[in-house]
């Protein structure tokens, strides 16, 4: 068997603690298992900028980019809130999406039953509730050029952004969601300002040109991208796979994330397109919570985001789709269970730390 | 007394039913009051399209213009779904708060005590809300250029949005949420992406700028928008007023809005500067609801976001405080009586259409 190589980021914050518990599945894994996970480690954030003076040093890139998957923790943090613009820590996640081109990035917001009262929402509202956000990641208002402060002269400064999206950017994120919508429940919701963007124009042409000459049996649907917030918040279940850009994706997966009342759970998962030889497609693995530096250290923090998107490079970096079922399983029984994180915690659960999380989580594996 | 001038703007599907309502208080403020309003009517959207060809022609814009103030009702349609993008039905809107200069957009999400229930959070955690979210209207990647589809040959296209703002721009719209804090908790929470976008670097810095210079006895703070729409949903009490531009104005704008449970409810208004010499501002106040036009000519929708943006043209445009008051107070009335129009029915209530819901609140006046 050849070896399956995972790049491990844990970051800063909660990160290192996080990928912990993820170490030691690895280890179970290869041992019970024989998987043959090799592992390297490397620095991201703002633990890479005091070791390097940079968000990711270049020996790190080249690890990333050499490895079958890319296990990435968090970054962030007060510590580095004034480091200047072009080394703050997300600059390293920033250039890992885009120079290991990994466009597709996926979000599931799922409720967990045992968190469903943990929602803000009213439980009937997101009980059961299952969306994938499948949001473009290199592309949109974060890259696109003239990206600037200028000034103007006369105490006068100017900020300019560019959202830029060319049509092979829009069909290829188009094509990943009509994918996904049809191994779920066939429907895509696409969501874009058409009434105010030219982006949102063109967005709305090539997903409803992809969908006519390719994937006309998925339900295809467009919503403006301020309807699409609201429907979020009112009817959450009616959204099967959202396919969204970059920035309305950031806004929109965030307040997914929240409704599931399971924040501190979700992971994700973003990828590249398949390589034209082997199928292979670059990726890289992250919990969508932050780095919650006030937390960090204390052995208190979540892993279960962490560990659940381990559970996603088992089922698309290495088609283990049993192990990440049964990985994703576990995590549902720790729940059912009634053993909690502070941040999860309910009455009559059983408060645990991290590590705690992680060993019971490994127990139901 | 010299007359109040108000430009009336029904626009489309459900808009001029629910003037209509607006008209009726008009027409008793000036017999009842001496109110001394004259009005004048135009159209716009897609009702201006087909008049005119245009989403709102020259004649009326000058008539906007010229007014005290503008009352718009809504726009769009199916209808209009395939008009050219220079004219669609939002055009229109988008001319009058670009010719205007209405910068400033003040859009309250409060949540009616009887309507709590209707919210899709829990209501404790929305009872009593009552948000003031100040969107920056006139800049950002509505307005900037380039702004265009390219065609790049190889039936390759790009769309390009430009996000602009200059320093004094984010000055004044900061300048009016903190004058406006002062008037209510004194707390201002502003929300950008500084980690991704150089406009949102200015925004951040011209904020604490102008909050050190002239308002440093207001409470500010800072948060980034996805983490903003996070906590929108979270925990919506924790804010006062939050100030943002455009686009994340646009969406977090709704997603507030939805929170409350009264989104049929709520009105907005859209300032300008105030004249040098006569210190007048140029203002719009409409609905945050669209033009529905599912419901529209059925005479069941809702008029109270309309006549509740009255009242705020009331309170800003004419300094009619107490006016303003006792019409918000009528409008609580009547739904503490029970009477709903079919968007916010619940049990026990009794269910009227548009006139019997303007009725009510004039009689409640
Ligand atoms: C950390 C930040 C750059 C990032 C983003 O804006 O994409 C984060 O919010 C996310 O959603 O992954
Ligand atoms: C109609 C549309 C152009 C408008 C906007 O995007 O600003 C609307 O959504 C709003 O929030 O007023």
């Amino acid at each position: 068997m050849t070896a399956r190589n995972l790049f491990l980021l844990p970051g800063d914050g909660i990160g290192p603690e996080a990928m912990g518990e993820v170490r030691k599945i690895i280890a179970y894994m290869n041992e019970a298992m024989n998987a043959g996970f090799v592992t390297d480690e490397g620095l991201v954030g703002g633990s890479a900028y005091d070791a390097h003076g940079t968000a990711i040093s270049e020996a790190d890139m080249q690890k990333a980019l050499a490895a079958d998957a890319v296990l990435f923790g968090a970054v962030g943090g007060p510590k580095w809130d004034s480091v200047p613009y072009e080394v703050r820590p997300e600059a390293g996640l920033l250039r890992l999406r885009k120079d290991l081109q990994l466009f597709a990035n996926l979000r599931p917001a799922i409720c967990y039953p045992a968190l469903a009262s943990a929602s803000s929402l009213k439980p009937e509202l997101v009980e059961g509730l299952d969306i994938l956000i499948i949001r473009e990641l290199t592309g949109g208002v974060y890259f696109g050029e003239p990206k600037e402060i200028i000034d103007l002269g006369n105490g006068q400064k100017r900020g300019i952004d560019t959202q830029v999206y060319d049509t092979y950017e829009i069909e290829r994120i188009a094509g990943v969601a009509f994918e996904m919508a049809r191994t779920r429940q066939n429907r895509v919701c696409s969501m874009e300002k058409r009434n105010v963007m030219k982006s949102g124009v063109l967005w709305n042409q090539v997903v409803t040109e992809t969908h006519k000459a390719k994937y006309s049996d998925v339900q295809l649907e467009h919503m403006l991208a301020d309807a699409g917030g609201m429907q979020l918040v009112r009817q959450p279940k009616q959204f099967d796979v959202i396919v969204t850009d970059n920035l309305f994706g950031d806004m929109l997966s965030d307040v997914a994330a929240m409704l599931t009342g399971s924040l501190g759970m979700l992971p994700s998962a973003s990828l590249g397109a398949p390589d034209g030889k082997t199928g292979k497609r670059k990726a890289l693995y992250e919990p969508v919570h932050g780095s919650a530096p006030d937390i960090a250290g204390k052995g208190i923090a979540n892993p279960i985001a962490m560990i659940a998107s381990f559970a996603m490079c088992l089922r698309y970096s290495f088609n283990l789709v049993k192990e990440a079922d049964d990985l994703e399983k576990a995590i549902a029984n720790v729940l059912d269970k009634g053993i909690r994180t502070g941040d999860i915690m309910a009455d009559g659960a059983r408060q645990v730390g991290t590590a705690e999380m992680g060993d019971a989580i490994l127990a139901e594996f």
